[in-house]
């Protein structure tokens, strides 16, 4: 059993994610669970951008993560197509959790049963990061191919009721903002105090929702 | 040095809780060490009322929490001085801290390095119970003697600019609210999906945090 597992382990799993541009930024959306996920054989579908995401998740019978504010499905990436268990799935949180699941004998995302303080964990880290949200967007707009960076453009603007141009913080509201931000990853850095992982010495889930945005971050560069 | 620990460990700690008129009501002010704290021989002192905690605490080298919005000190409770170790100190989280790392061979409330998860925990859940305090407040002074009731009254009108009778919601707006706080709780819940506690089998202090809010819910009694 144990070793039919193992056979069943190497199955290559198709992992979606967001198409870049750029050379040597692929996975610039963080993704928590992609530590995991890539201890595991991966094929990475290429060549679709933002607006074939709906039709090929469906394609793919991978259900929409939430709705839309006009109550549409909503299809979002990272999703996941597992040949080995048939299961096809979207959400950075959910994968982990089947990937733990699943895939017991790899390091856990969530060890020590800490499912419930995670998922609390990145709510509450993305309380403290909001403010990045409107410097950020619009730098994703130099990530993606144009067709993505179009797809993009457009659909913020039903979202938001602004361009992500727009959105910018200017002025006195920028450094406000900025402060704001400061702040919120200051407030996370004293929850870890010296602790090198948010669990001592265990990488978790945490520690990649803390990345991510710390990537998220670099992508704003020098202001 | 083992018995030694454990004579120690049988210093009398004295635990400064919040003070109540009535009878078997005594910790209606949730706080999620006591689980540990009830595991030690204690000294409650009594006949201290709100106006007393920061001359008590002060004469009993107990630092204060925080600021008050006028940049004064702020004591709060509880409070614990333990004689085994000389540490006097308050706030209910820093007590759990002390506590685990002081007698790790009682059971831990933050086990597993949970303890970076723990406090974002806190946050993220006082986030969604937030809507409960301007019901609430004003439940407080029905708990407590007439001289704490008074401070009590006093200083919310310093903090809220207004009364705690003035701050309870009315009409749609009270339908409102508690539909917020409802949905508060329904998110906390679903977190935990259906384990028993929040780490699965394992008590910790998220679960005293949780239940200290639905203590302080139950003093809202029917609406």
């Amino acid at each position: 059993m144990l070793r039919l597992t193992a056979i069943m382990a190497d199955k290559v799993i198709t992992f979606y994610d967001f198409p870049s541009k750029k050379d040597g930024v692929e996975g610039w959306n963080p993704f928590p669970a992609r530590s995991k996920i890539q201890r595991h054989p991966l094929s990475k579908p290429s060549g679709f951008e933002y607006p074939d995401v709906e039709l090929t998740l469906k394609a793919a019978g991978i259900p929409p993560t939430t709705q839309r504010p006009n109550g549409k499905p909503w299809y979002t990436l990272p999703a996941i197509v597992d040949p080995s268990t048939g299961v096809a799935l979207a959400d950075s949180f959910a994968i982990a959790e089947y990937l733990d699941k699943t895939y017991p004998d790899k390091p856990l995302l969530m060890p020590s049963h800490t499912k419930a303080l995670q998922t609390a964990f990145n709510e509450a880290v993305l309380a403290h990061v909001r403010p990045i949200f409107p410097f950020v967007l619009v730098k994703f707009c130099g990530l993606v191919h144009p067709v993505s960076e179009e797809y993009f453009r457009r659909t913020r603007i039903v979202l938001f009721g602004k361009s992500v141009d727009e959105m910018v913080p200017q002025g006195e509201n920028a450094k406000e903002e900025w402060k704001k931000l400061e702040e919120g990853f200051g407030k996370i850095a004293g929850w870890m105090k010296e602790d090198e992982f948010v669990m001592g010495d265990t990488v978790s889930f945490a520690d990649f929702v803390v990345g991510g945005w710390l990537i998220l971050s670099a992508c704003l560069g020098k202001r």
